[in-house]
């Protein structure tokens, strides 16, 4: 079975390196020809002039890729050629788009299964990621034995799109979390109370701790905004997740108020920063005293 | 050294419980003669017919009890009587109540100490409330040997309010917290998720999970609102938290709309059930499809 | 100068008939044919078997239509047929969309406007429609001459799309505005202010009086539901407003939350009835005293 | 009948100046000696040295006061000295708070009313104020012959606090609908509209329009933030609403986050700008383009 990945972005890049390391991938590609050079030369592996090529010379193909505009993109002309192959999307992406893609993968004769991540680049690297599956369960095994080399759990999640819904899930839950991380953050300091005692509420006296809030409560101390994941994604899935939650005719109170929370963390500047950096909204919005 | 409590609820009952066990109780009031009855009868300390009478007979005073308008009218009458004692109250009320109270008990020549607790009565049993303390900090040991008999951490967060404060952060974050499962929830129920598979990212697979999923999520599942911390207790501390923000003039939009939302379940008529009641309120009001 | 009108709904049906008194409609179609039918028979103009038909045999072709789906399947097929032709669509959809559909009949030779309308049926009639126009300048007057016949106002907003963020920006602040009247009719009530006194203060006392709280404060005193634009057309549009925020950038706090309310007011079971009856929402979900 | 009034700021300057010229003022106090000054030189009144002066000489009291601390601080000293005399307090303040000092008023012989207004300094220029009015029905007409003099309607509302009720009903709509003009005009500017032709719906075409867009779209197309109605005005109304509303037991999902926004435009530092400032909420926290 040859295995091919398209998009060496930060993710994929590592994602990638795996599996090159377990002898599951064949050839890669990415439209910046110096990420790609790099790559092969450094695990070895075959690559494309073209995803055309790619997808002629594998039977599975990845991709990891920024958006539904470059999923499309990429995606879209290769599904006349999937005939007998399966293609393995780990984007994160609007699970309506998926669906369709994957319609039209099935109709040339192909697979597709929707594999959003959970997890940082730092995952990546230590094998732990969460991968959500969404697709024909007979298959699931090709997808788990892939997946299983960069993920501490690979989770079959139902037919195509339950993946990405699960991602959305876990994305509408963290963002809104976050959002009320920083606003009770803020509310301490405000009140008056040690910072250092706030983060050891938010890590290990609250019911609502989490492994998130461990992550995140040093970079509330030290103001850290160096980015685990950028505000922008969180933005991007949160909005895609106000699109689904139209379709699906179901109410999204506190996450559309998260959203406009962190559009205006973009607003402030924080775009390309760490998520966590909503908690400047609080601070600058808050009249001084 | 003599210890009276106030307060034989639900909570206090249990706490009185551990402090008689271990020695440390000595007289106890509650306003319903039943309550107080029943717990002498079983724990072997006197009871007072009043207030003031077990103020007289006391050198430290626990009071446990529902909320401002309690405290107001029980602990304000008793203040000119202080002199020289410590009084220790462990309700959730709002700091500026506390901090004037602790105002005019020290004007009378006594000590006052906040020391709200994070845990449902099943962790008083098991000893395992988190205290939260604010007040002088040279007589802090005393509130930490009476209180540890019932916690398993007892946390100095400062003068007095700093304990509110730090229980109305936890509040905020919590309240906002489960808001938010609620709503991730009902939207992978009506995207198509398996319920068992929204349960397993919420208390396993997510980032954002936590004690409190653990505990809320089989609730979820098998539409369980049987109480263990009730919606209009959370109601009235997202009210405390509103109140305290236009004091200290910090924007709290998230916990602000995540108390409209279980003002709504109170409404829908889960006020008395378990504050994970609120999933109704995205349930029902989320249109059919 | 021939003109055809494709869509006799509600709105459709009344601007056709203003058209044809004034000696200025040629052809109508409507997938339904007893509606077709009952047109033609009373306002005696031609009909069309296809919606290709239609356009061949007209110069300028007006549509009314439900929603993007409705546009977008109606309109596309007809853009390769649009040489020399003007399309003026008086449907409120997304201007992206819109936007779109223009350029397509523009490489086709023809031209397009947006011209959706402010306005009910009964404003129809009295031909008190306000049109707000966006598309090419020049051929404006054609627009003109033809709205004006159902309208008191016809207004140019600029290039294609720009009538649908015009009749977008009302929507935005009437769905806002609404939502914000419904919770001060319920806050006064539960008050226990007389509802006639508070009708009078929002459409006479007061400075946010409007010829909206004029129409809908009787409906309010009667709870009189009747329906003259109903809920699922204002979630509709808030939900265009939503995406195109979502393109624009713009943080859109206050009606992302009257959608959310909307859409309670749907689960309510009044999508269907005048969007007055979002006071419902309010009134349902304040728990009782 | 002895008038006396208490507040000479620039509400109740003006309000003085009319009952001067209309020979129904026979006593003034400010707590600031030079505008007491000013208004005796100007309009031949008598001055109070004490607040206490002024009861004891005055039939009837005016007070036009900042908020409930002053409104407090002032009146409730006075209540025991008010038997067979009437108070109207022109002050909008919490119903709760003026309900309880008409209590103590009845209680020592004499009567209270609430009599907030609508409009600004300009109003009460051109005597255009509207006056709502709660307390006991049979004395209603002295306190409607001396408002006439300076309000273009007097309008009984109810018992006591059910003026200020209807007030904030007012300032509910009002706060909530400006935040909804702001969003609507920053959506419009955004999608690329001619700003005079976004004033012109706001004004003139949308059924949403009304004396308050009227007065405030020449000041959003200038930029022009100079002092009609402040920003910390609105939030402090918006702030009593609030309370009131956990008091009612009501939701108010709207009026409480249009309060977060107008928190937001303070943080900005627009707290002592007219409150249509808000817009900068939304112009500076939507992200760039």
């Amino acid at each position: 079975m040859k295995i091919g990945l398209i998009g060496l972005g930060i993710m994929g890049y590592r994602i990638a390196a795996n599996l090159a390391k377990a002898g599951k991938l064949n050839v890669v590609f990415d439209r910046t020809q110096d990420k790609m050079e790099k790559f092969v030369k450094e695990y070895k592996v075959a690559k494309s002039s073209t995803t055309k090529e790619l997808v002629e010379s594998s039977d599975v193909i990845i991709t990891m890729l920024a958006d539904d505009n470059a999923v499309k993109s990429v995606v879209e002309p290769l599904t006349p050629l999937m005939k007998g192959k399966i293609l393995i999307d780990m984007s994160t992406i609007s699970p309506t788009l998926s669906i369709s893609l994957a319609r039209k993968i099935e109709n040339s004769g192909g697979l597709m299964y929707d594999a959003p991540v959970i997890g940082t680049s730092t995952f990546v690297e230590q094998k732990k990621l969460v991968v959500l599956v969404g697709g024909p369960k007979d298959k699931f095994d090709v997808v788990y034995d892939i997946a299983k080399e960069t993920a501490s759990a690979v989770v079959y999640m139902g037919s195509n799109g339950m993946g990405l819904y699960a991602k959305l899930v876990n994305n509408l839950l963290l963002g809104s979390y976050i959002a009320a991380v920083a606003e009770a953050y803020n509310f301490g300091v405000r009140a008056g109370l040690d910072p250092q005692q706030i983060a050891n509420i938010l890590t290990t006296l609250s019911s609502a701790r989490s492994p998130t809030t461990e992550l995140k409560a040093p970079k509330l101390l030290k103001e850290d905004y160096s980015t685990q994941f950028a505000t922008k994604h969180m933005s991007k899935d949160l909005e895609i997740i106000s699109r689904e939650a139209q379709n699906l005719k179901v109410i999204t109170p506190i996450s559309s108020l998260a959203l406009q929370l962190y559009k205006m963390a973009e607003a402030l500047g924080y775009s390309e920063a760490d998520f966590i950096s909503i908690v400047e909204v609080f601070k600058r919005l808050s009249p001084k005293t």
